[in-house]
């Protein structure tokens, strides 16, 4: 943390300062221009503190120098990780897919959708069994009968699962049935949430905010990675925009950013992110284009029957269209001569 | 709900709409004009099935003609509601303030603050002991020793206890302590913690998620309303915008807006909707004026060693300025001969 | 600026940097601690060229100490400027209120309206003779016939004329038939326009874009400033974002930043910001309330037959009753023994 | 437009709103259900007239029907448009790249980075002559000697010429020189100057404000189409949003929605859509697989030394890693078998 001190500052003021950064523990480093006072602050975590400075007089601007989250960052590890889902590594140069249901509806639909899904090539089956649902009037999912189906439909198909948990209460439930956990969007600030699921011995599925920064979806990684689990593969899934044509502005600007600033894996939901179906394919490619490590795309035997999420849905059709376009893509994108 | 068929529409189109609203349990009306047909669907809640269309071909348009929230509405209850808070009103023709630390710190400084906003005006007293922080290196707060020294501020002073709850497993704890609960930006579409207070029977104040339209913080509401829990009291808290020389944009077309849909009170946090101490007296006047029924601003002793929010909060003689002209305001504004 | 170079920054790309720093013209002021060195850049505007070290290594931050606005900041000029619109002042501590139709739909109306505002204590006029609409095929204005007008009404009433410009050339024409200028929220960054009316020798009133920032908008303002016209009245008038129940988002965090930030006067439109003509008195009540010094409110003898913006206009007795309440507020919160 | 009653609408409230649209001259189409009551009313731009009924009682909601614009939908024309820019065609099948500095800035550097981009495969030379800046005190551009600089790269390599236009004034100017005139995303609402450039008989490249929806984009491109030029080229350059670690957040949703909506064609500008030169080569890949049919980026010889947007500017060597890619990808795209 540098703290600048305005230019008029005076002796007083700066020393105050300065008595400040000692009183917390931290260590001040001043420098004294011509122009202007500027006060180093050395220490782990300063800029935990800048409040305390808050209300001095004669500072003009505090300044953070390095990055608020740690254990996530590039910095702390160079290369890429790569979670293990049950055997299935998502990270590194593999793009995986993730399909299925946007909620489970009924054993036959999601086992019909598991074997189609896994013939077209994904790896993991998505489904939730807990949705949280804007309106409390609107369908909630069907609990533990969901998680049963979609345990059955691991069994005969192979596919991994990967469903969403919405309060720490329910952890121990899902880390029964599913070989990843998703906290969802509506919940990564739930922190309650991620310290539990910190502390599952699962890998998670952590979802965008969809009005957080790319910095506070770190943070929220940091929460999970603080308590032991270095499981965590983070998803992109739109933000909330002015723009109201699409359900949300799917920002693939973050996958490049945080393939920079983190070792973590990314991928992207284009069905949650578009809100319209046939925007998928078109955003699926995008995605993978600019370097996602996997999609999570909703597919549904018959999307306008749907309990949840039938506008943004695939059928089967549009599903194997967009394995094959992947495929094309993945071919051609892979062993570049950078 | 309306369904809007397109220009183009066959009748074979049609009857496959009118089938499929059928099949639902709805009921069809259909009215055919020169240019297009339209179909109304009359049955409870048809708009939450309104993803059963989004497949079939020739729909133009699908149109929600009655608001999703219920219980929550002006047109359910057409008199304002008015919380009780262990004696203390909200709601009506009141202006109640909340007012103290953001996150309780230690008792001496508790009981100091409380003395003050209670001998300045204020009605209740607000302190965190459980701080959702974005970062799990900042401090989280005291726990139950923070409630307990809020329960022995209330002692001494009269003050009323309003604390966040952030997770269902603490619900219970804070029911023995707090007269309200506090349900926060980040929570607001924690289902399962909406639920959990709607069962507690105490007061919930719950603040505006930061991204969340003014629809969707009334159906977060009704989470709660629907549990049989009518002391619903909302807070605009700021949102979440390109602006960045502020915290957040405290949005106060929300308190008219609200009022005018809902017969719940409304309060505003102008401490969070600024994130700027010097700007909180100014919109906390511009609050009141616009309608709202209660205020909730952060107060430390000394801003500048708060452990967190420091720059937002007031000290005393900032205070004491806000209580004299929110006297003022209220005295002006009360008995409109309108 | 401030330039903080990275931990592992070495002696040679340190002296790089110093070499850039030299080159443009300015002077490098190095402070080398234990943990990093930091470079102050001295000389006018040195931010300008911070992009000359975007593609150096080892920076790892650059950052702006001066604020980039100089003839609009209250560092440049301490006291409140007070714009004189014809002999109406606008600044310090009166509340000018601004009223009439959207657009001049015709003499009549205009007349009956100027009157009655007028009669109310409005003392200007506004109304629309250009207007910038977002489809070619809705209503563009009268021209230089509405201009025509507002100076009949001018003289019958006394009131001072405010109206759009929407390009360069017609800057001329404005300036012959209005006392005050208004730069609309689409052409806030239309630097020809700006410079025009920067040379026009008439007030210009600037409203803020709708996905402006504060420090965006007050740059508008200088380009006005620095062509040598003073007379700059700042307008709030919402912001864009995700919220869709009310036409924009008014930003009354707006009102008393720029009272901080700036000497100059800040107005707020309460019609555009809300988009209700039901939250126009509530809000103007706010407005007022968090400091501005002028409203500018949509009036029209039958909203619902106006060409444009019908639906966030005042009809005759909602301004009257507006008035009232407004000048019950002010002098609630005039003298104040602060 | 449909108009939908109220449940509690009575016959003269009915009547009142039927008078209202035969008054227009568009023709009612009353259907009374058993529930409410919903007029159609039909005639040419029936939404435009929407105000007339926002201050009637009894009326529920008014629903616009028919998209906004016209001449660029894609239900006026089924076909992609094929811009011709003197001889090189944006639209259809092609992927054409732009390429060049952010603003002229002398004629060695501009010759240098036409021969270079021209000999790794882009077909159009962008560089800015006119620039708009947020501060007054920043580059403003060479204007006209700008433009010499242009016509002289072209008349050596070939290339074609886009710069931008910030003024009607200019447009005549600027047609002498440039093959496309470039419309900025600050312009993009400023109607005299789209008007002007719908006359001028050259290709417009019209960029997407930085917060206008897609439809106010369509709009805009609808002031230039029916002042009969037909040659506009849509492109997408990232949205104001909340996220602060990008400049912009691109919105690549918008490609495949604008190929839905209209037949225009459309390309993006990675450089301002993110800010950040590490970005555009993966995001520039991204929007080739979202479907765009061309791409604008800034190349500048040194970009440190760049006397605007450096950040953002590829130098020489990513730049051909990035046509590679390009090319790479394309040729997997291509002709699918769908």
């Amino acid at each position: 943390m540098i703290i600048v001190m305005s230019r008029q500052a005076t002796d007083s003021q700066l020393d105050a300062v300065v008595e400040r950064v000692k009183e917390i523990g931290l260590r001040p480093e001043i420098s004294r221009g011509e122009d202007r006072a500027v006060i180093g602050v050395i220490g782990g975590n300063a800029y935990a503190y800048r409040e305390a400075f808050s209300h001095l007089p004669a500072i003009q601007e505090i300044v953070q120098i390095t990055k608020p989250f740690k254990l996530g960052s590039r910095e702390f590890q160079p290369h890429d990780t790569v979670v293990d889902v049950a055997g299935v590594p998502i990270g590194g140069d593999n793009v995986v897919v993730m399909a299925g249901p946007c909620s489970v509806e009924g054993e036959e639909m999601l086992l019909k959708t598991a074997a189609f899904v896994a013939a077209r090539g994904a790896r993991i089956l998505r489904g939730g069994a807990f949705k949280p649902r804007t309106s409390p009037y609107s369908f909630q999912g069907l609990g533990e009968a969901g998680l049963r189906m979609l345990a059955r439909a691991r069994e005969v198909t192979g596919l991994r699962i990967v469903s969403e948990v919405v309060t720490p209460a329910d952890v121990e439930l899902l880390v029964r049935y599913a070989d990843m956990l998703q906290v969802g969007t509506r919940n990564m600030q739930n922190y309650a949430l991620l310290q539990e699921v910190g502390r599952a011995g699962k890998p998670v599925l952590l979802k965008r905010g969809m009005s957080s920064t790319v910095e506070e979806w770190l943070l929220a990684a940091e929460y999970i990675l603080s308590q032991g689990n270095r499981d965590v593969v983070l998803c992109e899934r739109g933000i909330r925009t002015f723009e109201s044509s699409t359900r949300f502005t799917l920002d693939l600007n973050s996958v490049p950013l945080v393939r920079e600033l983190s070792h973590l894996p990314v991928v992207v939901d284009p069905s949650q992110g578009t809100g319209k179906w046939s925007l998928v394919r078109p955003m699926s490619l995008a995605a993978v284009a600019a370097g996602a490590q996997g999609l999570i795309v909703e597919v549904h035997p018959r999307p306008d029957e749907a309990l949840s999420d039938g506008a943004q849905s695939l059928d089967f059709q549009s599903f194997e269209r967009l394995m094959r376009d992947v495929e094309r893509l993945m071919a051609a994108m892979a062993p570049a001569p950078a």
